[in-house]
């Protein structure tokens, strides 16, 4: 990899794009706080903080077994809002075209964020188009940025204590098979689990102390993620992640680490262990794999108890999947 | 043109894109408002508003006179929030670079950003990044949404009045002219007009009813979309619409209509007769070529008094000229 050059890696939501970030140095973030999470968060005065967030979607192919790239633009932006505990307000579109774009494409993704949109009551506010000569993009990338309010003291982001549990609401893998199936032309009954995470949530935002969706990077991204904003290691319970049988499978069939798959309607938790029984309950009603999956320790490593003995869950590198989100 | 597929001329600014974003039809904004304005509004209590605003850049070529795609992308947002009446509070960046992006050049970029955020005092403050495979898009898109607050009240959103005047912060199509001289590769002294106009906004906020800046499909398309919104006309007087001489050389030269060169760091407002001279002379401070160039009138056109007589400036359609910001 020549150094000097933007790898496609750098864009995969692994140790590399986390490099690529960190070397842009933002000066100067005045009173904003959380720039490195899902979303940043400001005190607005009268208890409130507003909460900013913003994602770009590159997605390939943009129809897949259950969704399109409209559809999970709306929900991965809400689903930043979300995750930080943030009451999403509104969004904003901004959609670049490939000139020569099928206007029926293009309305059936319009019609998927309106369907999403109305859904969930979070409206699509202000936007903007633009369109770049045949060849210079690859059909449509979305942006979705969101703004959203939070009380003070109700931000997902509160410190983590050892022994705390580590719950998951659903099982994972299956945006990024759904999505790939497609790619890689192979037949699955798999769809993408791609959802608004909202009224999820909700249900247990007063019982858990941090929350976050594993998209690029999957789980493997996820827990470093936490891992290293808290400076506490994770001990995960292999047997007990829940994923389907055919993502497993298939993610084998490809060679790709199933904890690295991205998801696009699952969210990781965290909350003390006299918590955990109610949260994972709680979730159960929304997803009935949604499980207990690990426990807070202070290694400073994200390790997993396999039956062959525990060992490390690094942070993705290299070239995870591009495009899957 | 074929109607089922996108064309280049929806994505520049003039009358076919304005049809394109009316065509998806958002249901629903809540309780937000100004949707259609260059940013949405929402009242959040305690007198204040919200107001929230996005848009995708991307320009060919990224590097030209006086400028860059990032210069661009950071002052064009803030301009939105700031014709507004909005204070800036902060701002969002979501990059999508091809495969082989040479970093030196996304270094430029970042530092032009960075300079830009450290003169206003607007943060970056939440980001995204993504990676298309080499060819898949021309060398990089940038989006920036941005939040900002107004005082209720305090929008530059006010009802019109016949025989208000129309004020421009300087002369016109620099920005175009700059941008075109690296694409048809011709020497020219004019440099892009590109800047944060927050400081001169604010000097004239209190005397002003509405302002907006004429970036793609220039003053026509501004005057137009100000004259649709109130239902009202517009008188311009032709001589004295501020442009520098090689402008107007080079407009004429690439047969490119002056009124729809597209600005990036220009206002149009209007004010009350009486504030009008009053508006002209603070502005003239920051650009000696601020300018009233006419009157808001009963007719619902924008007609030009020419020397030749007076005739219609119609809102820009078809392919005005492309990826110009």
């Amino acid at each position: 990899m020549n150094k000097d050059f933007v790898s496609l890696s750098e864009g995969s939501g692994g140790k590399e794009m986390n490099d690529l970030i960190k070397s842009f140095t933002f000066r100067g973030r005045g009173r904003w706080k959380n720039c490195y999470d899902d979303s940043a968060t400001l005190d607005i005065g009268d208890s409130k903080l507003l909460v900013f967030t913003t994602d770009s979607f590159v997605i390939n192919p943009i129809f897949f077994p259950g969704g399109d790239i409209g559809h999970v633009s709306v929900c991965g932006t809400i689903n930043d809002l979300a995750v930080m505990g943030a009451t999403p307000l509104g969004l904003s579109l901004g959609i670049v075209l490939e000139e020569g774009f099928s206007k029926r494409d293009l309305k059936k993704i319009i019609n998927s964020i309106n369907k999403i949109s109305k859904d969930t009551g979070i409206p699509i506010v202000t936007g903007d188009t633009k369109v770049m000569e045949k060849g210079k993009v690859d059909k449509i990338v979305i942006n979705v940025s969101g703004v959203g309010i939070a009380k003070k003291g109700g931000l997902l982001d509160k410190p983590l204590e050892i022994g705390d549990r580590i719950i998951i609401s659903g099982g994972i893998g299956e945006h990024a098979i759904a999505l790939l199936s497609k790619r890689f032309d192979y037949k699955t009954s798999i769809i993408t689990d791609s959802k608004p995470l909202v009224e999820e949530i909700s249900s247990v935002r007063h019982l858990i102390k941090a929350a976050k969706d594993p998209t690029r990077g999957g789980i493997a991204a996820t827990l470093n993620d936490i891992s290293q904003k808290h400076n506490l290691g994770m001990l995960i319970d292999e047997e007990s992640i829940p994923a389907k049988k055919e993502v497993r499978i298939v993610s084998e069939m490809l060679g790709i680490n199933l904890y690295e798959l991205a998801c696009e309607g699952r969210f990781i938790c965290i909350s003390s262990k006299d918590n955990a029984c109610l949260v994972e309950n709680t979730l159960k009603k929304f997803n009935s794999d949604a499980k207990i999956i690990g426990t807070v320790t202070d290694d400073n490593k994200v390790v997993i108890d396999t039956q062959l003995g525990r060992r490390i869950l690094p942070e993705p590198r290299g070239l995870i999947v591009p495009r899957i989100c």
